[in-house]
């Protein structure tokens, strides 16, 4: 113990969230255990716990880190410049593909999300409001730009994540697999139709 | 058995279905069995398996019956005289409270559509396609009356039926009362937006 210097701890960290994704995505997030994590690192139990409180502790900050990954790319398009409505799309059709990827199809996450979403984790809310605020930044370049005529920014920005959940929501993109569904430009379509500009009144 | 004549069984099978719904909110979906049924109704399982082949069989007939009201409330307004935009505003929010009371809340019932969605139940699927097609007649009387203008009404429909996701599907009901989220009349406002005309080019 006393061979463990200071700069080892983050890489530690690090290393313990690696194979605890990994490991969710192998055999689950419900039959990982922290044991499991430990014998992988060869490490006790005890030093995993030096670095997390407990299972939970460990879960929230994978799922931090693969919010954190959809996060920076939707940050990236909107701070990009050009015209709005191109770049809501892009932003739209990245998250989507991001969490597909990311949580449905081979990888057993989407039972973490499950858990995570059910049992209200500050982690998911802080990142649904986070993406409403990058989603409400492109709208407000738009509305800047009049290629988007809203009330209200912030309502616009909810209603459109609101509106994607079916492509955004990783237990309903797992669900809606097999159900009637308009594609997701179709659904794109639509929501831009909500954003752009009213010509006469309605 | 000779005794039981034909005008009987319907009704049997209808206080099959009571007694079924009753005990999948009391006790839950997954706990309630064919021999608690029974048991309620004074019958041998055997003769419960005489009016439904298993257990799944009256679960899918309690959440048929469940849907039915729900169509049959929607059909109604769509089938009423009046601007289009008021009645699909009371189409969407009444199939909102409607979902909500009836899967939510104290009912132990969104055990069961989660369930039923989840193995894709084809109840669900006929359901899910029909609430779409009574919101698209709806969609179609405004364009008529030039209340909406839409490039094709079913693409709509399927899209507002998606874009109420947070605000039909009982799981998303129950999931999102703690998450940020507009507010129902925020939400059909954003809808009824995108399905009005259109006055300049985007």
């Amino acid at each position: 113990m006393t061979l463990v210097s200071e700069h080892i701890e983050p890489d530690t960290r690090e290393r313990i969230l690696v194979v605890a994704e990994r490991l969710f995505r192998e055999i689950g997030y419900q039959k990982t255990t922290v044991a499991d994590i430990a014998k992988v690192l060869r490490m006790s139990p005890a030093n995993v716990y030096r670095f997390f409180d407990s299972k939970k502790a460990i879960h929230q900050a994978v799922a931090r880190g693969l919010m954190g990954e959809v996060e920076e790319a939707a940050q990236a398009i909107a701070a990009r410049p050009g015209p709005a409505a191109g770049r809501l799309r892009e932003l739209l059709s990245t998250i989507h593909h991001m969490n597909s990827e990311r949580y449905v199809g081979d990888a057993k996450l989407h039972e973490m999300v499950e858990i995570a979403m059910e049992e209200n984790w500050d982690v998911c809310n802080a990142h649904i409001q986070l993406i409403g605020e990058i989603i409400g930044s492109v709208i407000g370049q738009g509305v800047a730009s009049g290629e988007f005529e809203v009330a209200d920014v912030p309502v616009a920005a909810t209603c459109t994540c609101m509106a994607m959940m079916r492509f955004f929501h990783p237990q309903m993109i797992a669900q809606c697999v097999d159900k009637p569904s308009p594609t997701l430009d179709q659904m794109i379509d639509f929501i831009l139709a909500g954003l752009a500009p009213r010509g006469k009144a309605k």
